[in-house]
């Protein structure tokens, strides 16, 4: 056993910030969070505490820490011998599976990441169109990369030459990527028919998350999505969906079956591998055509698809299609969400906490989900950590992602106590700090 | 059991030419090839037959399928609930010994694809010297990403444009990217200083592979290694090695130890993750330390460094740190390159095999290693597919990448029966195509 500080101090000496990934250093805590082990809705960190796990792998964890289903998988992968690079029945049967349970799914390709997800199909809807501009919304998020860390998040400093100049969100992205970006106001009509009327001849596609998980969850209104619909069908442009977070989250299957518009193609995670390192994209069939060796396309990778993630995939769709596994979702999801409300409204707090079926977001400073990026400037980061914080120091996770009003969740293994517990623990951290929830 | 082709069918109905990686398809079978199961060094088709692997994940299996190292990490994941998207102890564990046996190494990275790890390292460099353009090396590969998937395999029609207005490899990657991309040939020392003088302003980095494994195995000579040293050390250019091929080929730790120049950044894979998905980058501290939470270039994602993977990533160094295991591969090699050099000798063949420890690259059309990508035109792609289809024939399956020089091998678990078996079967299917080696 040892310290979260000296493990910290030993890892910084060999991985910059002693992270692997730069968003786990979580400022509540001022520190990354290291951890020995885990089970079901527990994890444990290295000094010996144990904590309920409300990260849940940043929404990829559905099946929570160390789930049968997924031993199983891992037990067959050792069975098979983990023949990597090579196609499986497995590889088809787990594509079969999104096709029948994805509206826009014709056909499918998996790799590791959502970051690859959405670089490999920004490619084709380009390859496919001629075209190379991106209709982007700002507060969503699409990946990690050139193509499109861009414009997404600009701090308030930024946000109002976002339009004009996008921000890029990186140090070591060159200029020259974000001239083909345009970022949009979520849920403004006017401005994507602008936007649309003025771009249209070099414009490959629009992108966004119907339920905008990496800002304050707001949802796209109906009428929007059917505007973006039919402007992008009337003009060569390829309405893309980024389901990573949404998808098979509420049901068993995509938002945009419950939405009621199909997109053209979508990405697909991150809780399909059963918290193993597995994305897929997918779409019309003339769009995922364009990938080689059928197009012209390149999408290939060693890694792409690991048999071990693939098993994992055929798993968690087993599991996460019998009858139980949505409803308990659902009654933790009550529980949680009734529970919250009347905490919030018993203290008359100052937020709120929209969700999609077993993935929340906390927004501090306003009553009301919000409408746009815009809107959640409200929100007090500050107070934000410091909550997360009081959380974290009695034994509830929740992972910061810079103290934006970002997603939090719960797995199937969570259970009525674990709920329970996390709303007493909750409720006294917002009390603890209710003074200045509105930035 | 299903013969190859139905599965070739069924997985075209679902996934675009049937795969999830374009280069799985196998031009020397015109279909992917769908595999059932493996152990060792061998792998069984859908069909119930079996062969000789020597494609080993590209690469990555130097391990072989099966291996009961990795069967212990997966069990030990198991045990650990393998939570996702946390940092732990193997994390620095497994980083501390790449610092030690890579020697550019202070600080490391892990990702789980070689495209993600030089897209991410690429992105730290332009961080670091706050300039933008990349000096590359034609015939090089650095992954399917859109930083630099350009420039790097021109055909015949478009290589003596290459140097003007560099070929872009894939549809879908707009122009804009491609005038940041400077393409050198391999070996050139005047062409390096020429580029260096006129580009020193606004580059970044030089980035090549030192073992050029993406094409016919070319070395780079040690004049060219100190100049591009000294070059890159003058001009506040990065000197990046690609070494995802080349690290614990032959020995434990990367060729730029052998080689004796340390370059400032290197990129690690295949096999460190034992044939499961991971991948490293690292380098210099200051270079390194330009990632958040430390500097402003970001590198995250949930399923960055996966405990699974670094699990059996810590498996394949405590395996490859064992007295027998390079020594076993150095018999292999031997045996190998010892029989197909008098196979070459005894029927007067036009080719070369050149290697780098358990890795070799089949060169047609010439009897000495090339030294750079112009070199390589002479290798028949046609004539070269069909020896692999006779191989195929014959139970010893070597991976086609569209015809070209590229590269094949054997891992750890091969026997020297295998290599008999291998050069029995190569030898005829030489013999039988030995008309048209040069194009």
């Amino acid at each position: 056993m040892i310290s979260q500080k000296e493990q910290f101090e030993k890892a910084s000496g060999v991985m910059p910030g002693g992270v692997n990934s730069s968003t786990r250093f979580n400022k509540a805590i001022m520190m990354p969070f290291y951890v020995s082990d885990g089970k079901g809705s527990k994890v444990r960190g290295v000094d010996g505490k144990e904590y309920i796990d409300m990260c849940c792998a940043h929404g990829a964890g559905l099946l929570g820490n160390a789930h049968p289903a997924i031993d199983e998988a891992l037990k067959k992968a050792a069975e098979l011998g983990y023949v990597n690079a090579f196609e499986t029945v497995w590889h088809e049967q787990l594509a079969s599976l999104i096709t029948e349970t994805v509206a826009c799914a014709d056909k499918v390709r998996f790799c590791s990441s959502g970051s690859e997800a959405t670089m490999h199909l920004i490619r084709a809807c380009r390859g496919f169109t001629g075209k190379n501009k991106i209709l982007r919304v700002e507060g969503h998020f699409h990946g990690y990369h050139e193509l499109i860390y861009i414009g997404g998040h600009p701090p308030l400093s930024a946000f109002h030459s976002n339009r004009i100049k996008p921000y890029i969100e990186s140090a070591g992205i060159p200029e020259e990527f974000s001239r083909l970006i345009i970022p949009l106001p979520f849920n403004d009509e006017e401005a994507l028919e602008e936007a649309v009327e003025k771009n249209r001849d070099e414009t490959a596609l629009l992108i966004l998350e119907p339920v905008n998980f990496n800002c304050a969850g707001i949802r796209a209104s109906d009428s929007y999505l059917k505007l973006a619909r039919k402007l992008t069908a009337e003009n060569n442009i390829v309405l893309f969906f980024d389901e990573i977070q949404s998808a098979y989250k509420k049901s068993f299957g995509a938002a945009q079956n419950e939405l009621g518009i199909v997109p053209d193609v979508t990405t697909i995670g991150k809780s399909i591998g059963g918290g193993l390192p597995l994305s897929a994209f997918c779409g019309k069939k003339e769009i995922m055509d364009c990938f080689s060796p059928v197009g012209n396309v390149q999408h290939s990778g060693t890694f792409n698809a690991h048999l071990i993630p693939v098993l994992a995939g055929l798993a968690f769709m087993q599991e996460a299609s019998k009858p139980y596994f949505y409803k308990k979702l659902k009654s933790l999801e009550d529980q949680f969400h009734d529970g919250l409300n009347k905490i919030i409204a018993d203290n008359d707090l100052n937020m709120v906490v929209p969700n999609y079926g077993a993935r929340f977001n906390i927004l501090l400073g306003r009553r009301y989900p919000a409408n746009n990026y815009e809107e959640t400037f409200c929100h007090n980061n500050k107070v934000f950590l410091n909550i997360l914080k009081d959380c974290f120091e009695r034994g509830v996770y929740f992972h910061d992602y810079g103290g934006g009003p970002s997603h939090h969740g719960y797995s199937v293994q969570h259970t009525q106590n674990d709920i329970d517990t996390v709303l007493n623990v909750l409720e006294e951290a917002l009390i603890n700090n209710r003074m200045n929830f509105s930035d």
